[in-house]
């Protein structure tokens, strides 16, 4: 399998914060804006592998509430494909404002939930080297937790 | 204020694994769990601090799909309480398995969505005084990571 | 099959108020609370069954009306059990106000939708025994206008 | 206020059921028929009042399960009207079947919430001269138990 | 197979605005009207041709917009059926004001998605004459085009 | 105003297709997709005009049928500003293929829902040239249907 450079697989979308989305004090629900996230996550591990894909852990940081009216801007971009997992950095932005930063773990599958392998990831620029390096130092602390 | 103890503000939810909750595979969508656990989160919060809150962090491992019919158990329990912000463990079970395991940071605020403060929290059994102290240092670090 | 007590399927669920689940009067929808009371006790009798369950009927009153921010606790528990149907009383509140109280029936069916065996019910507190009394009224009621 | 006749208010209603629509058990959730059945009802009571209303009871009996392609018809007719409140009764089709069967109570209300004064209903066919009678048998009570 | 009537397949819908149906400027969201708009002329053409549709196109102007506890009727009616494909008119009103206009074209499928033939319409009053003769010059018009 | 070019505002957004997003035939709802292009479209309108938007018209053509598990893509880009209204173009596709196509004309709007005026955009490529006389042209015929 062929590897492939993050640009590649790369995911913007953008979500306007309707009253639909807002939580109990009219700001945006934290557990909308997750979900927000696993898509975007999602569809970025599901360009870079090809197929199917499980989301195998998420860690969100809410930096600034939203509110209604707001347009948000999610960009996605895979930081390292390991085997059969991929790790994909989200950043929630409005304007210049980061609203929230996420790190999502994903699994490529195949028709029946088991794990297939993935292109490995090829990082470019310097910022895709680094956020490299910190992404594999966590994925084999994970696989030496799990042997 | 008085301080509380985690079995005063626990909370256990329940919720039905419906197809408008899957994803492309046909397993439960990451999203909607991640919601169901920061509405449970909040709720424990909530009834902590006695007002308003907003989700500050959220980490999230899923250890297990569930599927159209499985019937989730969501607990909710604080582990730790600093000065306005609180620390929840959400897990997640069908019958004996764990689903998925979260940890939920969240603030109590006021009306203008300012920092109040909550209630202290009084661990009582041994499991609550362990995730209590891995919890607070969790929180020193982050406090200090700020300042 | 052995019977079970009341407290062993009850269920309490809670619900946080968001603007998504209002009526154009800026209330909580009625559709979307009889939504979650019927969740809810499906879930009582999906834990006391074992099983896949249906909603056979259900009346609901509405006592005091809900708004954003309201944090509501459902209770579910079932006052009684008969061959493949069951009782469940679920009650709505906010804090010390009741906001709305519901009578659902459950059908325990099988994989083809067919009606199934379900343990007895072994009402054990003075409450329990009474709504045990006043809803085997209603069942043998129902069985009766059938026959 | 002029009296009004049952026609004048009459709503049909169509719903298609959809995937999102099902329960875990893959027929039509119980919640979501009741939903449709608590709006096509709010239609009725607002055509006949002019203005807002809220629902104060329901009584549903489900007596056919629906799936996925199921173009169901609610026809939603008022069978009384009090001072304030109203009686409206729904029934859920399926080409000639019977889904369910509802008796939704609603009260007429002003921009504060408070009771609000609904034009009389003039029965005019059989049918309707007889859902009145019960009807008023059902409000004359209630409000007895009230007094 | 028999021509049928446009009053034949018919379909009025009512519609409550709710917050969670509104856009981040707190007016109704087109693409919430759009699927109602949708549903009304599926329900029209499911009835006309008494089986599963699928929608081919879809033209809407929003006229006037529409806020919380409007009250929303949308009737639906064709205008015109081809060899297997329908087009229905559907005007969306709030008391006297028309809040939108949308001619939407669909086709009547078999189980596995393939065209299948449906009734011919008969219009009968002028308006449905008129209709049906321009819906019929722009139906010609696409057939060629294909050709 | 400084004029702006298409590719200034242009959205490009990834949408998974997942159960809850189905009609009775378990093919995509037509009605949510709507909702997507609307959503895709406004994104790119308020890019263009910085503010808040209203959808003024909208015309989708359905050209293949999508099915759970498609991660589509909508790409949004304008063809034409007006003094205050504008055009945009979406194109749905999944891989090499087009699912949908679709011209939306919204109109920028101040916080009283009056338009305002809006940057005039400047085509540079062959294929922005020829969309943007098209456009033009509907935009005076519209303009002048109008006086």
């Amino acid at each position: 399998m062929q590897s492939k450079k993050p640009a590649d697989s790369e995911v913007t979308a953008y979500q306007m914060v309707m009253p639909s989305h807002l939580n109990g004090g009219w700001c945006l629900f934290g557990g909308q804006l997750m979900s927000w996230i696993d898509l975007a996550a999602g569809a970025a591990a599901c360009r870079h592998s090809g197929g199917q894909i499980l989301t195998a852990a998420c860690e969100v940081r809410f930096l600034s509430p939203a509110r209604t009216g707001d347009l948000l801007k999610l960009a996605a971009k895979l930081s390292f494909a390991g085997e059969s997992s991929m790790e994909v950095l989200v950043r929630v932005s409005r304007g210049p404002d980061t609203v929230a930063l996420a790190r999502v773990t994903l699994v490529a599958v195949d028709n029946d939930g088991r794990p297939r392998p993935t292109p490995s990831l090829l990082p470019c620029t310097e910022g895709e080297k680094r956020d490299y390096a910190f992404a594999q130092r966590r994925y084999l602390k994970r696989k030496q937790a799990k042997s």
